[in-house]
């Protein structure tokens, strides 16, 4: 990243260094990506410490950058803040372990993730367009997988064709376990993908995404299985969900904090009826993490701006019998929400 | 899990109660999974707390057995340890915030990850079986994935390839990233799954695993896609890797060190002026996680017992040629080092 606005990080963090040990922090600050190092930095230089098994590759990708690329473990890391008193380190992320492990050398320790968090909540051109390109390849994943659905499948099976079908169109692997729910079991917000059978007839929910560069996508399609006649309720539910989803892509404006954003769908759920079948929040920001910030929930007092990414996903959920979730990863772009996604239908999809 | 032990665990921790709000620390105590709530234990009780998301699931899959559920998110679970003065949370993976966020409330907090991981490290028959079936279902994925594997196809859709056959299998998801290198690629041993293609003649190095319930294989063969009849290197190195790998299955025995078996395969290449090419240690336990106890490395003095799950796995590197790594899961049974891996073959393929 932009050695200028890593300087302001340190900085207001009021640290004398930046000591990060976690992979998407990593990444976030070098490109590189490893699961183990360490990244320090300072106000004028950036320095990735890594081991014999990383050391190589992150040569040859930092090499002619900012950052520079030494050998070796943690004392090598500490080597490198030799004299600094005030270490920045990410409070939600850092171990309690790893922070004793720190101040057991004296350093004192201050929470940088505030400072980072504001940084990483604005996305850069270059995080919209690798988050596009994960949400392309997550929808012409899904579109290539509904031709494939047959009864008597189950829901892992369905998983693994949608899987496969992201990996082969570029994908570096999933944003986070794929849900597929048929049936009763998408009443179930969180429902475990399992041995449950296709029937015919039946409600799949399908809540999926996939990492390009470590930018992930995330998205939920609800759809029917075939008619048996027996789905008016389902229907009915279907637009109400949707017409939630919809007034939050055209009302949510740059300004609103994200309680105002929850209470879009949460409201129109309410003026029906349906709050109560309304059992989660909103949205969460979406990034190196599936779940970031901005959070789009009751109690979220934050700031929605541009260039923030995030979720739209308003859902209903009738225990045992059948759950609608419908979301798209979205942004913030001159004022006003843009979908990442186009290919895949929102209206409903009878197969 | 056994209440009894659980008890123990909360006894040498010296807590009052265990606070868990990790993903495979929950899964550990309760056997259910889900990516958010908390399990509080003490001597007596163990109360599962589940947000909306997960309650319907948790109440269904732990009815009846020892675990209690109850709805609702961090203020629930701190009712349920009111009047507790120490809790026992786990230092290696609870974060700086969520310390100071039970501090601030007034508890001392002890780690209870030592006494955690004593029982975690050595594995119950069930969770043996487990991981005999993730270590089935790699293997199968692969002995499926050689046939598919063409010319100019790159490794991202071999690893495409070999996690959609692993999870038509059963697999939950894969264990860890899926490492395929083609070629020079191989002598990284974290090499990143690219674009690169396929030509004959290639060293293929593929490290992979899967999960079941949770519990994760862990399997690296290396093989010849062709032999272009430039490989007497290659072939002299390969016999000394798997010389290694089967050194240290028919001599390492319970009651070593971890320091005593990696110097199994150490001292092996090292008679042969090869151990500067082996840039990593010999193995790591696995379990719910990836990477966990025992650690078989140079600096472990932990002493390596029954039930222990842990890999094989030595390796030789020459940077910008190959690099060759032969990696079972293995247990150690009455002794002695029991494979997990039996469909496989460890002498060299040549495809």
């Amino acid at each position: 990243m932009d050695r200028e606005k890593l300087r302001q990080i340190v900085a207001a963090s009021g640290a004398d260094a930046l000591f990060l040990e976690q992979d998407f922090l990593r990444r976030y600050v070098t490109g590189f990506y490893s699961t183990d190092g360490y990244v320090i930095c300072d106000g004028a230089a950036c320095t990735f410490v890594a081991d014999a098994r990383y050391f190589e590759a992150a040569e040859r990708q930092l090499s002619g950058g900012d950052v520079r690329v030494v050998e070796g473990g943690f004392e090598r890391a500490l080597q490198l803040v030799a004299g600094q008193k005030t270490l920045g380190v990410p409070f939600p992320f850092i171990s309690r372990a790893a922070c004793e492990r720190l101040e057991e050398r004296g350093f004192r320790l201050t929470d940088c993730m505030p400072a980072l968090r504001d940084a990483m909540t604005v996305k850069s051109e270059r995080e919209i367009a690798l988050i596009a390109r994960a949400c392309d390849i997550a929808e012409e994943g899904l579109l290539a997988t509904l031709p494939r659905l047959k009864e008597g499948m189950t829901e892992r099976e369905a998983a693994a064709v949608l899987e496969y079908e992201m990996r082969m169109r570029g994908a570096d692997g999933t944003s986070f376990e794929t849900i597929v729910a048929f049936g009763a079991g998408s009443s179930v917000p969180h429902h475990e993908t399992g041995d449950a059978k296709l029937r015919f007839g039946d409600a799949v929910l399908i809540d999926f995404g996939c990492k390009v560069e470590g930018y992930c996508s995330d998205c939920t399609r609800t759809f029917l299985f075939g008619d048996d006649g027996r789905h008016d309720t389902f229907r009915q539910m279907y637009a109400h969900v949707l017409a939630a989803h919809e007034l939050v892509k055209e009302t949510l404006v740059s300004g609103m904090t994200g309680r105002e954003a929850d209470e879009i769908a949460r409201g129109y759920f309410r003026k029906h009826g349906l709050d109560k079948y309304f059992t989660h929040t909103l949205g969460h920001g979406i990034g190196l993490q599936i779940h970031e910030y901005p959070v789009l929930a009751f109690r979220s007092a934050q700031t929605l701006c541009d260039g923030m990414v995030f979720s739209d996903e308003p859902g209903l959920y009738f225990a045992g019998e059948f759950g609608i979730r419908i979301e798209d990863s979205v942004y913030l772009c001159e004022g006003k929400v843009r979908s990442f996604m186009h290919k895949t239908q929102h209206a409903l999809l009878v197969l």
